[in-house]
This record gives C-alpha cells, structure tokens and sequence, in this order.
C-alpha cells in the first residue's frame, strides 16, 4: 500500500492548511489507488501556522485582553506548548489586518502594541521561549508598538516619551532600554518569517508591504523615511543593524526591531516549522509527497512552504506533486526540479471569486484523478 | 517503454484534432517518461473530421466552384480516397456557418444546395461511395437544397417547384423524385452525424440548433412547422419516416432528408471515423489512451468523440486518461467509470478567451505533468 504524505500549506483566501489536507486526502481515498495518507498541514511564517503548531503539538490555549492595532481592546489567544515553557504567538490574532476595515489600514497611525502586551502576558505565566508568528501583520512601525509594551522608550531629541507610531516616531533621536522587561533576559524568541525581504529599500516592509497594509504611496515614502531613521538611531545606539537582517522587513520591520532590541533570533518560517511538527518523522516510510499552495511560481522557491517541503522530501529520494490554484503556463525546469508533478486544480476557465469558493472541490477532485492515474499506474 | 496513444477531438475555437495531439506529444515528450507516443487525433462527425479522414487515408483533393449557403460562388474542396472511389466531403467547407458573416446566418433562406453541387461533381469523377461530414453547417433545410441539387423537385399545390429554401418550401405538398441522379443507385452515401437528435420536437434541429444557426425564436417555429410539413409529405409519398430515423436532426435535417430520399445510410462520426481510420489496429500494444476535448461532462458519454475512444480502449483493459479545458467540479461516477483519470488543463482562473489562446500550452504543461507523475509511479 503506498504511503502518501499531504502537506499542503493554506490557500489563501479559501482554505486553511489543515482543510486544504482534508481535501486532498478525501480525493486520493475516493480515488481506486490502494493508499495510506498522512496529513501534515504546514505553515510558512504565514497567518495561521501557530494554531497548526497549537494543534499539532496539544498546546493549551490562553486568552487575554489587548489593544488591537488602533487601541480598542480585544480577545485574543496564544498557545502554551512543551508543558507550558514555551509561548506560540501569531501576531496576526492581535494586531492582525484582518482585524481592521478597509477604512482602518492606516499604517502611519496603526501599533503592534497588542502584540507586545500578549508576550508580556506570556512573560507572567514563566514562559522561557516565544515563538512569534509575523504573517498578517496591519502595521509597519518596525515593531516599536510591541516594544514599547515591553518596556522600551523611544524618545525625541527634547528627551520626551513618543507614542509608538509611525506618525510620532519620525521624530525619534533616542532609545531608551532601561526598562526593558528584564524577563526578557531569560527568555528566547523566535521569530517565524515568512519572507526574506530585508528592512529598507525597494524590497523592504515600507514599499512591498505598506500599500498591502493601507499605506498611500506618500505615506510609502513616510513610513520608508521613518523604519530609516529608526534603524540609523537603533545602530548607533545599540550597534545592531535592523537594515542588515535578512527577513528585517517582516511584519513592518517588527522582525528587525525585535532583533535589535529584544535580542530575537529571526528563522525561516516553513523550515522552523518543519523541525519543530517532526516533518522528518512523518516522511520516514513516505512513497509519495503531495504539497500545495494558492499560488506556485518561481516565488515558491524563495523558501515558501512547499518549497520546504519539496527539499526535505527530495533529499529522502521521495517525489513530489504540487497542487496550486495558478501554476506558470511554461513551468521553468528549476520549479520542474523541485517539484516533479505540478498541477492547476480548477476545473474550468473561472473568475478568481468563483475558483476560491470552488478551491475544496477542485483540490478533492484533482487529488483523485491522481490517485487513479497513480492507481493504473501500478498495473503497467 | 510504455506507449501512449494520444487520440483527442478537437478542441473547439482553438486547436483541431491535430494540433491537440501534437501538443500532447510534446508534453509527454518533454517528461522524465521514457515512451512511445502515437498520435492518432479523431473526428465524431464535427467540422474538420473530413479534413483528418484525407490526412490519414492520403487522399486527393479535388476543388470545384459550387453555390455557398446564400448562393455565392466559391472554391471548395473534398478528398478522394481509396483509388478514387470513395469520396469524402465536409459540408461545411461548402454550407457551413463559418462562410458567414454574423448578418448572413438567416436559415430561412440560406441552403444547402452547395454540398449537393459537390456531391454530383464526385459523382462525375465516378465514385462509388461517399462519406458526408454534416458537422457545422449554416441551414435549417432538411437537406432540401442538396436534394434539389441531386434533381429532386419540391412542389407546391399547384405543381410549381419551390425554390429550396425554408421560406419558400413551406408550401412543399409534392416531391418530385423522376429527375433524382441516377448515378446514386449505384453509390452508397454514409452520413457522419456528430449528435443523435431525431428532426422534431423540443431536441430536434430547429429548437436545438436553429438558434445558433441565426434563428430568431420566431423562425425556430417557422422552420419546426416546415420541417414537420416535409417530413409529412415525404412519408406519404415515399413511406420513409425522416422524424423516426435517430441522428435525423444533424446538419439542419439534411441527414433526414438524405435518408430518406436518397437511401443515404446514417451512422455515428466517431464509430464510423475510428473503424475508418483502424484505431483498433493503433490500440494494439498500448499501454494507456489519452483522449479530450474542448469541454467534458455528461455530455461526452452520448457517443462524443472520447466516449468512442474510450469505450474501445476499455474494451482491451486500455486506461483512459481524458483532456478538456472543463469538467465537472463533481465528475459523476459514471464518467470516471469511462475515463480513469479526467483533468481540466488550465493553468490559472482565467477568461474564457484567454483560457482558449492557452490551450495549445496548456495541453502541452498537463501532458508534461502527467508523464513525470507516470515515470516517477514506475519506481514505486
């Protein structure tokens, strides 16, 4: 009986990764292959990867109130895994875009304050390690907002307490690290990126992400002059360069903030993910591996999900199928490499709105036409 | 090596049968697959079928000036083949929608006298048989035109004859049959209908495809009472019943008007055209059939042309691997009985129109992953 092994990561705007797994296994048991199929949904750094860790490691979840990214106060919950030592956190639950209208996406004005109040609460209950999700992030405030919950004071060049925005942060001249959660020193943080992009520049948080996240293009060029002035204050202050990190542009730069003043160590997403849900384990007798995403292309191979897992399953020798809702009509031969089967699961020439509804249907329909050829297949 | 058969229909508004093929051949080509791959691309009675009969008999084509559907003179062309004595005309080269313009589809008064003009201009050349194509044509005349062409005559009450057009022979109260080519007696004429509707009724030729032949609903009745009065009229004078005979309704009624006044034998184009063509022979050592068309679905089991395929390769234990630009979002299980594997080619949501200039890469891309996925399956 073949072992098949279904890692896909979300697709965005319809399915979850868990229910993107449940779709392609479903197909592949209607199909008439004799099959074994294990479901390892994965995340990349992407919003919804720290609930997959939650459930994939029986975390217990915690609920507390925080600021959203314009103040008002909200539910919003973490997970405590490995006997509550460590702290899973998704920056999205508190100062999420999702949590905001089209109207409220003003990044000049919008804070990962949320997001440091939730480490501080988990700071309280003894946790000695955080991991930070940082996909789905409103805000690009380098992550002061958060900083500045813990502790941290950035300051104008008069020596006064600025609040933590975008807006007011313009004029920072000093920081000021005295009151630093001091907890901090105890505790390791992880930041799970899932993009490489570097702090400042064509690729950095402020022009790739700010126009995302609600930024007009002056307000691009605001938030650019801003994340600037602040990495140049923060290295000459600290010595640390938050422009240098790679994945210093993820989540607004709150990736590079917390790298230099909060001593956070930054990872590849999809690879930290891997490690930590035992990927290698869940390979180990694997014949075939199915993974998949909204879109692949030649961005894929910049350390997207099924990327990741097209790696680790070829260095075991294992083939592998991609499913995406929008392949390159002319796959170039590095994708081909990595991915030895990549297929388009719509069914028809559609809408985009239209195929996103369909997305389950047409994963659960492709999964077992190829468990049918992988089927037929067996007999010649 | 494994050999594939690669045996799709055309897919309509953007490859023929040949061209579909070869795009296949070259994805499968350009596969980690070692195989053989033998293009044999099918007609079902659809226009271009004739076009693949004369390729893949080595025919010779013969060019003749004959009246268009609105009595044009142009220059079309039909296949000899074996030695001479079996011609195969398309009437849509000659009484085809495509020779109009938008304006031009009026099947009151267009006709297919052209096609019957081609039919005696073969049996000048002395053939003994002939094959008609009845795919995509412009009229609605119950093959009155191409009768009229052959000597028939249609009278009204009076006596008079009746120009061959809807429009004039709804008066049709005699048929003439004294002036009737002669030469007939001793040529067979095989019909190739592409769909099985009867003449009449709410499935027959007027209701069915007068509208896409330019019919207003006015004229779809117009035409339904014409066809109706013929058929009767046809039935006392000659005892031959064109609204019973099943395919009746092809080409505008001309296939129930050539059945019944001039003893044509009328036949399903895919059986006809894969016993024609020795698609059995193709099939003898092969390991798997990949089929398609434009679109398929419930549809297709009504005798299209990848049913015939299928059914033939099922028949030798052959799985069945079907193309289309669509297929069900929920393929019932009576199509994935016929096809193993059923797969919509495109690559992204899209336009139907951009859907369809993708085609030819499209094939080309699924073919490819299809191949790789069929390598890696051997290893298993």
């Amino acid at each position: 009986m073949l072992q098949i092994v279904v890692a896909p990561n979300a697709f965005k705007h319809s399915l979850d990764a868990s229910e993107a797994a449940e779709a392609i296994r479903m197909g592949l048991e209607s199909s008439e292959l004799a099959c074994h199929v294990i479901c390892h949904p994965i995340g990349d750094g992407g919003d919804g990867m720290c609930q997959l860790i939650h459930r994939q490691l029986n975390g217990r979840q915690v609920t507390c109130e925080v600021p959203d990214p314009i103040g008002r106060t909200i539910n919003a919950s973490y997970s405590l895994i490995r006997d509550g030592h460590t702290a899973v956190i998704e920056m999205a639950d508190t100062s999420g875009i999702r949590l905001l209208s089209e109207q409220e996406r003003r990044p000049m004005i919008t804070s990962s304050r949320g997001t440091g109040e939730m480490l501080k609460h988990a700071l309280d209950r003894g946790v000695k390690h955080i991991m930070l999700g940082m996909g789905g992030s409103a805000t690009v405030d380098g992550g002061c907002g958060m900083l500045h919950a813990l502790g941290v004071r950035f300051l104008n060049k008069s020596g006064d307490v600025l609040k933590p925005t975008p807006k007011e942060l313009m004029a920072v001249e000093h920081i000021d690290l005295e009151h630093l959660d001091k907890r901090l020193q105890e505790c390791e943080i992880t930041i799970m990126c899932d993009v490489t992009n570097k702090l400042l520049g064509e690729e950095g948080a402020a022009t790739v992400f700010g126009p995302q996240k609600g930024a007009t293009p002056r307000e691009v060029n605001e938030l650019e002059v801003f994340l600037k002035k602040l990495s140049s204050v923060v290295f000459e202050e600290t010595g640390k360069d938050m422009a240098a990190v790679v994945s210093g542009g993820a989540a607004g730069g709150a990736s590079a903030g917390m790298f230099a003043l909060a001593d956070a160590r930054l990872v590849k997403g999809i690879a930290f993910f891997l490690e930590l849900t035992g990927f290698e384990n869940t390979l180990s007798n694997a014949d075939w591996v199915i993974t998949g995403e909204g879109s692949m292309d030649e961005q894929t191979l910049g350390w997207k999900g099924p990327y990741g897992v097209a790696v680790r399953a070829k260095q075991k020798g294992i083939p592998v199928i991609g499913f995406a809702g929008k392949v390159p009509l002319k796959p170039s031969p590095g994708l081909l490499e990595v991915f030895d089967v990549l297929l388009a699961i719509g069914n028809e020439p559609a809408q985009l709105d239209q195929a996103l509804q369909n997305t389950r249907l047409n994963l659960q329909r492709t999964a077992q036409a190829i468990g049918n050829l992988m089927a037929a297949s067996r007999l010649k």
